[in-house]
């Protein structure tokens, strides 16, 4: 039902429970010569994690289990654990040391949109936060409201295809299904999603429209905002339904509100989408370049005139230099993967390549784009490696107009650097294009020291105060959660603030959702 | 200064001063054989129009003239007639009368943001309202706000092309930028905006701004809210400024909330957009199609699949016919009109002239494309040509996804054929496509009866019915002003509503926006 501990009591407090992140040898080397490992502490396993009783009022219970029915109102210690908090490595830090922040009182489990409508009328009454709850993988705090009482709505059972219209292309889909499932149940119609972000395998359909996700495909398929048509969101308040067309002139676009509202401003229970055929064909290639600089200039040139593939990421020196350990790759340079999806790719392949060829690009092949393609999803569990290894990894992300990119790109880099003096890998990459810009994503690995989260909170308050002065966005796709909070506030203005204040009081009068998350 | 009665005195009854609408000798028999056609009224010349006087205290004036300079703050009848109303059907029906509704007070000609914002401390401190005023262009009733005094706050000095950054392909231009005024500046820089809706020679960037106004090139340029990165808006409250990259996950998208506002939550003074290179080709070709069925399914495939042409639109059976009179052209069926720009056109048109030609598809030629480029800005002028013979015309429009746009075109069409018993034309249409669906607009020519308003509203309630009851919404482009408000409440719902209700009173405490547009 979640997605934690699964595998074994101390698999709890991991990205997932398959064990397919392995550090090789030559890693371990290499970290160890540039960074102070530390022998990780023991896992406290999940039995032996201490969470304080559930402090809900019997009538509020109550009132709950005769929403949801008994069995679906949970409060055993273990289920409040998993849901306590999000993916984050401080997250997994803390859980690693059985350190079980906030947890909620209990794990309400509603079966559909009404049932969502009543728990929220049962905490509203009651005073109870509500934390909606999806796949459990924010990385920015997310799911870990301020303090007070609160319950988590898991939306796990909201998990059907509701409807397909082959016609117009568009799917049906409820908050809760994991993105596996969707794809599997839409490709039984033809179609896909093209929806494929790094947590594809956990996250949820909800949870990708409330903190505006973006996947590995978005220079093919666009990000998850740009996927949606159409919401049904769950507030005290009532029921909102949003998008009724492709496009509208009826007022503003209300489905934009509720996109990266990350559970402040209702539950969302049901997206409509935009699918697209299964595509026939799939090609992925690597590329090289001399410098970042220069594959920056064939990225933004493939993302401005075209023609797009479907994947396009672009990995710095660092980055380079670090993938390629173990892979026998060491030519130096930038690696850059291109993706193409569809009916038939050949001469989109052939027409990118003329321009990546014409910016310098030296072509490393087929079996370059399949390695990327073959570990996609691996990055998320080398966290739990590196944990595994003494050392500490995590990562951060923003979006900037292309003509900041390298300013933003060397200032959060050297900013990191700055704040882990003792030293620290800081590993870029662009993987989000644009017309007019793109996303920057930096992952860092440094020693934990004595105390990791400290540390790693200076890092990334350093990183974050970077972006905010070169006039980038606090987040690309990660969302704002509790960590991104102040940044975010400075970044849209006072006067925006309270606008997204009173937003919610009208909404939610009792201030239930999500407290402390995204509004500060 | 502004787009009325810059030809003659009598001119300012019409949409404007150019006459390039001439009516075909054929067309005016056609039409004589169809509908009762009257001799239509004396148009009172603009200097015999009355205009109550100006009402404002002279403490509010003399607060006006301080903030803007005595020199712009007008009150001449004459000029506050101008800014009274927008370019509707029953607008210009009402100016020929020189029935003036409801004349502003004054209008005011703010020189930049930091003078938008002092007058709207100063109309807020007196409780008058402010009516943003742009080119005036208005058809749904956007420019004439609930009863009370109101000044119209005209942007039309707000005329500069503020930064361009090549790199980001990014443009920064004040609101009250006339469209072509914007191509000039933006072509010294090699740039285009390709956003060319029919308003284009007299509508402002701000006005496309705050009405998601959609061009004839959207296929390929997108709709003027795609390409906005960026909104600097004037509120009773302060200054939001939103959009610091081309794509972000902090928090809703608030560039959505401003977008469509219509002048209701603050005055839009700048906006960024995305632009793009002048194309160095264009082709404009027709094609005809034996039904409209035929017609849609190949827009779909190409909406769908690809490859998109930059302009595409599809007429159905009544418009291909009444736009071949006194043409020659008379072969039936359906036209569709594909145009392409861009740096080379030939492997598109190519391609898209394959699908074309597989869904059934006879090629015209480009002279047929030309045509309709070379009269692509006639059909608001053809409404004056109209009155003047004695016919009304008046246009509406939605959208819908794709499986419902047949049941859309019929239920319209009859809805208003209904309402108006005793004979009209309506004439249909597609001319924006998305993945999932498309608008459809309508052209309704009628005999104008006694009562030309009253039959008119009589039938654009029924149609606006028949929107509603197909689940399509209730404007693509035009926007809701306030003819759309009551269909617009039920199309977002009573929650909806009074959050949109929250965030105006967050921002404009006194309410003095628009009052009456958009917000029931």
């Amino acid at each position: 039902m979640d997605v934690r501990g699964e595998a074994s009591s101390a698999g709890w407090a991991r990205w997932g429970t398959a064990g397919n992140a392995v550090l090789p040898e030559s890693a371990t080397k290499l970290l160890a010569q540039v960074l102070e490992l530390a022998p990780p502490p023991p896992v406290v396993p999940l039995p032996e994690v201490t969470v304080p009783g559930c402090e809900l009022d019997t009538a509020v219970l109550d009132a709950l289990r005769g929403v949801v029915g008994a069995d679906h109102v949970l409060t055993a210690g273990t289920v409040r654990a998993r849901h306590a908090s999000g993916m984050s490595t401080p997250d997994l830090v803390r859980d690693r040391q059985g350190r079980v922040l906030r947890a909620p009182e209990a794990v309400v489990r509603p079966a559909g949109h009404s049932e969502v409508l009543a728990v929220l009328a049962v905490c509203s009454g009651a005073g109870v936060a509500v934390v909606p709850f999806g796949g459990g993988t924010s990385v920015v705090g997310g799911l870990t409201p301020a303090a007070g009482r609160h319950v988590a709505v898991d939306l796990g059972r909201l998990d059907r295809l509701v409807a397909v219209d082959p016609v117009s292309r568009t799917a049906t889909l409820q908050a809760g299904l994991r993105a596996p499932e969707a794809a599997r149940l839409l490709a039984e119609h033809g179609f896909t999603l093209g929806h494929v972000p790094q947590s594809y395998e956990y996250a949820t359909i909800g949870g990708f429209a409330a903190t505006r996700s973006s996947g590995q495909a978005s220079a093919g398929y666009g990000r998850f905002d740009d996927m949606v048509t159409g919401l049904t969101v769950a507030t005290p308040r009532g029921t909102v339904r949003v998008g009724r067309a492709p496009a509208s002139a009826a007022g503003p676009d209300l489905r934009q509100l509720f996109l990266g509202s990350e559970g402040t401003l209702g539950v969302i229970t049901d997206v409509t989408v935009r699918v697209r055929p299964l595509p026939a064909a799939t090609h992925y290639e690597g590329w090289r370049y001399e410098s970042f600089d220069d594959g920056l200039a064939a990225v933004r040139r493939l993302a401005q005139d075209g023609p797009r593939p479907t994947v396009l990421r672009l990995s710095d020196e660092v980055e380079t230099m670090i993938g390629a350990t173990g892979s026998g790759r060491s030519d130096g340079g930038c690696l850059l993967i291109a993706g193409y999806e569809g009916a038939d790719v050949r001469s989109t392949v052939e027409a990118a390549a003329r321009v990546l060829a014409a910016h310098g690009g030296v072509p490393l092949g087929e079996e370059a784009g399949q390695h990327w393609a073959r570990h996609r999803f691996d990055a998320p569990y080398l966290r739990d490696a590196l944990l595994d290894a003494g050392a500490f990894a995590e990562t951060l992300e923003t979006a900037a107009y292309w003509s900041r990119i390298p300013e933003v790109h060397q200032r959060v880099r050297h900013a990191v650097l700055d704040a882990l003096p003792d030293g620290a890998l800081v590993l870029g990459h662009v993987s989000h294009v644009y017309e007019t810009g793109a996303s920057l994503y930096f992952t860092v690995i440094c020693s934990p020291g004595t105390d990791p989260i400290g540390r790693w909170r200076a890092a990334k308050a350093a990183a974050s105060d970077a972006i905010a002065a070169t006039g980038a966005t606090i987040s690309h796709h990660h969302g704002v959660g509790a960590d991104h909070r102040a940044w975010y506030a400075t970044e849209i203005g006072a006067v925006a603030v309270d606008l997204l204040r009173a937003v919610k009081r009208e909404l939610d009068p009792a201030g239930i959702l999500n407290p402390g998350i995204l509004v500060p």
